[in-house]
């Protein structure tokens, strides 16, 4: 693929991405994303022979790596606790950003079910384990237990999710904040006891 | 309002929360809640002048007053523990029995950002600080004080809300599961703690 080609192949998964963080995955046409792109009509099918469905899906792909690569530079610090306020960070940054418009695009994909293409359900529960499984070694590392570290890494991922949405919703940074806290003080409480 | 026609707007305004639940409120068109309840065509600008996004924001406040009303019967056993483990377990009950296909109405229309209709946004934002006022009123009869309560029902509603979304992508009741246990966990050690 000539390197133009494969530019717009990227420009085109960004624009959906960012489509669907603000407008959700059904409102995220062919259509929006080639004006957000500024893609001509015909790299849709040349780029992406499953059309919408495989745009969505790669856009899920596109930020699960984001996210998954932010924590992995974070865990270069060593802390658990710094990476979870690093993750919520990033949101919150986002967030004001975007006016409160822009939230999480891989939740967004995960609150539409769509029976014609259960692999985009597959592709949000790949990213979303991504992050799991990463926060859970750090977890690991920090000296807690497999089964503590397991259930502490979901906690931290449906929390700072959760909390992402109702700030959005409230147009106020104040949930994450509420819920940044509230990790970090139960992560260092886990830490601290593992290891007394 | 005959009492018929009564019946066929709230008919609509449930078909309506059923499909957002589901599919998203962008997927949510006026002819599939014509489908699922059954009303005639006629009846959307007779009992709906705004259209689509009265719908929409209709479903919020119903799907919002639903949930408020499990809060406030589960609150009659005085335990705010109690209290979350049946907030957990009644969206546990409706995933399972959708086969992990339906999510949180509230939830669904917060992450789709619709700046031509900012009162979906208000909808969601009352229905989610309902839910918190509920909790964080119970956490404070519970002996909490007002900003550690504030602050802790923000948490539990955003860990479920999240968790909900983690067990749907992942199709088991895992993380809504441990979650719950999660929550269950802290509240007990706040309250004992308070009490202290």
């Amino acid at each position: 693929m000539a390197a133009s080609g494969s530019g717009t192949r990227q420009r085109m998964v960004a624009a959906a991405a960012g489509s669907i963080r603000r407008h959700g995955a059904s409102a995220t046409s062919i259509d929006r994303v080639l004006s957000l792109s500024g893609a001509p009509r015909g790299s849709v099918y040349h780029h992406f022979p499953g059309g919408r469905a495989q745009l969505v899906e790669e856009a899920v792909g596109f930020a699960g790596q984001h996210v998954s690569g932010l924590i992995v530079e974070a865990a270069g610090t060593g802390s658990p606790v710094v990476v979870v306020d690093r993750f919520v960070a990033m949101w919150r940054k986002q967030l004001v950003e975007s006016g409160f418009r822009d939230g999480c695009p891989v939740l967004a994909v995960a609150v539409e079910s769509d029976e014609d293409h259960p692999e985009l359900t597959d592709a949000v529960a790949e990213a979303f384990g991504r992050w799991h499984d990463l926060l859970k070694a750090l977890l690991v590392d920090a000296g807690l237990g497999a089964g503590r570290a397991d259930q502490l890494a979901t906690f931290v991922i449906a929390a700072v999710e959760g909390a992402l949405v109702l700030s959005r919703a409230q147009r106020r940074t104040g949930p994450l904040d509420d819920v940044g806290g509230e990790l970090r003080g139960l992560l260092t409480a886990a830490i601290e006891e593992s290891a007394s």
